[in-house]
């Protein structure tokens, strides 16, 4: 096979173009799933994907694929991500995987290259969950983890259905889902964090994948007025909230470098500002690499829990949205990806990923792995999001490499 | 003069039907200042005051005054309190005060009785603030502590001007604000606090009330991504309003009795699960009765903020919305109240009162006291907000006997 290479022009004149649909301020962008700007970034990557040739398959839960066939009668090699957003972020989560994995297919094109497998590219439904949980959505139920019409009837943070906003932006495919079994799934996305760019590596061959937990906590206290209630007889869902907040920094900071907890949502009911809180609502996500930290960090959350509740007089009940344990990546592909990188010139290390991707939900059903490029001052989910672009360029050739290689090993799969 | 006591059934029957208007679920009520809600219930004691006999009168900041005539040209005796509520309420903050007032009128009606000075019932507008800051506003105008001009323009929460909406509501009189400088002020109201109750006294006459200091603290740190970004790294603007928010609570344990300390208000932003909140936005409600604990406290929680802002690497900025310091109210009405419950056989102690109370206002302009009748359990702000009708019928009493006196007594006013 020859040594080809992507063309830098066409792929970063394509994130460009990406990236003015649901533009905002301070060129970020704001494609919530199932959004208008989602439907018209839909759009706009199924044409692309027709111009390409390839066959645009669209299925129940809305993912599309993009199909360019292969020589001989085996599973697909595939590969993409996701072009749903957070709901302020940057141009390139998600959105570079997919554009990447088109432009291998047209380069593929551009050398008249058959490849013995034919090449899925993809992008898949409600990767975020920002709109509706859980998130990953779109490959948990390509993968079976999920049933379509269970999916189809959750209800998102804003009250919508998901089925009917699906519908709405004529999106509701009727190809069943999950009707390719791939031979490989290799997703390629941004790092979204700040290890590669303070080694000076180019490239990360993600080996793991954090396990993730959501809950929605609820604290129910008492409300009542701000000036005449003495402190010691409130029940103050507020105050309650805070402390679960300010735990899971001590939670991460107790469990060290492969944990994380976060409160992004917390909101107050009534909410006005001399009446103490009679209930919060909450948010945490829980991460970790090592299984059994994973587990014992959410049993130490639980009984806090309770601690809390006895302590201020207040109700407080845990609901969960994801619980998605450790990922391990299969070796074989983390190899050609390592292999593809060095054979190019890249500096390349073995990383773990602390975000979710599609590419753990993949690898319920086929080998998969991940590449990562470096993302500017580990700053992603955030218009001020950054991968220079002779990295986007060196992510995409790994890409096309590492595919090309998988394309002559998986002679059996 | 002889003794004469008011009429509990239209006193119990007007508030039962106040409660109507704005009525939510489990007997709560939402009249929040200039809805239509306060429209309707301003209509109905518009209308009660003039089956009455009042004579209407509607100032620019809104405030509704109904005169009934003394025989001497002496000023005016004023009473009332406010009609609008806080988003969650119970049926008797304010709108006793305001019925109470209008019953003794009607009470002096029944027996033919002419009093030597006016006596004004009053509703002042937007007293909890909650839409509008500073609350008290209706009173703090009419006091000129504010210039209505000024109020005129103020922006409300939900962004609307607060002018403007009281245009709407047809509330927007042209009666000079504090035209008649009041010969007393007496505010008859529910304790919104346990100590009545828990020392089993009908009557307090109310000699003083705390300072409030309200302030909206914006944090500002940087989104980022979940699961990707390091503890070390992370500029989380919810962790720190979070710590903000147990400072409170430490603060009020700190300083002891006399201090209060809340949060009520508090909104992440952007608010999404799997991202680390950017900005933070809550409000900081802070009282004491005692000058220069008030004043302390504010300085502690200043200098935390610094501390703070620095530690977690955010920006903290405080704006103050009200500050009003704490307020002694006439020895003269509070020993007039004490004898007026001692003679009608209640038992009463003097009291603080914690919340702020348009009593505060008119204590600028002229000798001022308040009644306060138990709240049971503590709770106000809460549709559970509840007090028996005896008490209620017992504060209004207390209310027309301790008018009647200073009616004898401010002879020379």
């Amino acid at each position: 096979m020859p040594e080809i290479t992507v063309n830098p022009t066409r792929l970063l004149a394509r994130l460009e173009a990406l990236a003015q649909i649901g533009k905002i301020a301070h060129d970020g962008v704001s494609r919530v799933a199932l959004s208008d700007a989602d439907r018209e970034g839909r759009d706009q990557l199924v044409a692309w994907m027709k111009a390409a040739g390839l066959e645009v398959r669209i299925d129940r839960i809305g993912n599309i694929l993009g199909l360019r066939a292969g020589r001989e009668n085996l599973p697909p090699l595939m590969s993409g991500s996701h072009l749903d957003t957070v709901t302020e972020a940057g141009r390139f989560d998600g959105s570079y995987g997919v554009l990447a994995a088109l432009e291998v297919a047209e380069t593929l094109n551009d050398h008249d290259i058959e490849t013995r497998h034919p090449l899925v590219v993809v992008s898949f439904t409600n990767e975020e969950g920002v709109r509706y949980a859980p998130d990953m959505m779109g490959s948990l139920v390509y993968a079976g983890g999920l049933a379509v019409e269970e999916a189809l009837q959750i209800r998102g943070f804003d009250g919508s259905i998901l089925g009917e906003e699906l519908r709405r932006i004529g999106y509701a495919g009727d190809v069943p889902c999950g009707e390719m079994a791939p031979a490989a799934y290799v997703e390629l996305h941004i790092e979204q964090g700040p290890v590669l760019e303070q080694q000076g590596r180019t490239i990360g061959a993600v080996e793991n994948l954090m396990g993730i937990c959501w809950q929605e906590i609820t604290v129910r206290g008492q409300a009542n007025h701000a000036g005449t209630t003495p402190t010691a007889l409130r029940r103050d869902a507020g105050l309650a909230a805070a402390k679960i907040v300010c735990f899971l920094r001590e939670l991460a900071e107790q469990f060290g470098d492969t944990q994380r907890a976060t409160c992004g949502m917390l909101r107050f009911s009534p909410n006005a500002i001399n009446v103490i809180p009679e209930q919060a609502l909450l948010s945490v996500d829980l991460r970790n690499s090592d299984p059994g930290q994973f587990r014992r960090a959410q049993q130490q959350l639980a009984s806090y829990l309770e601690t809390l509740a006895a302590a201020e007089g207040v109700v407080v009940t845990a609901r969960e949205l994801v619980n998605l344990d450790p990922v391990r990546f299969d070796p074989g592909i983390v190899t050609a990806i390592w292999e593809s990188a060095k054979a190019l010139g890249y500096p390349a290390r073995r990383i773990t990923s602390g975000a979710g991707h599609d590419a753990q939900m993949m690898a319920r059903i086929c080998p998969a792995a991940m590449i990562f490029v470096p993302s500017r001052g580990g700053i992603s989910h955030n218009p001020a999001e950054y991968t220079a672009p002779e990295d986007l360029v060196a992510g995409a050739n790994v890409l096309l490499k590492t595919l090309q290689n998988l394309d002559g090993v998986m002679l059996n799969a």
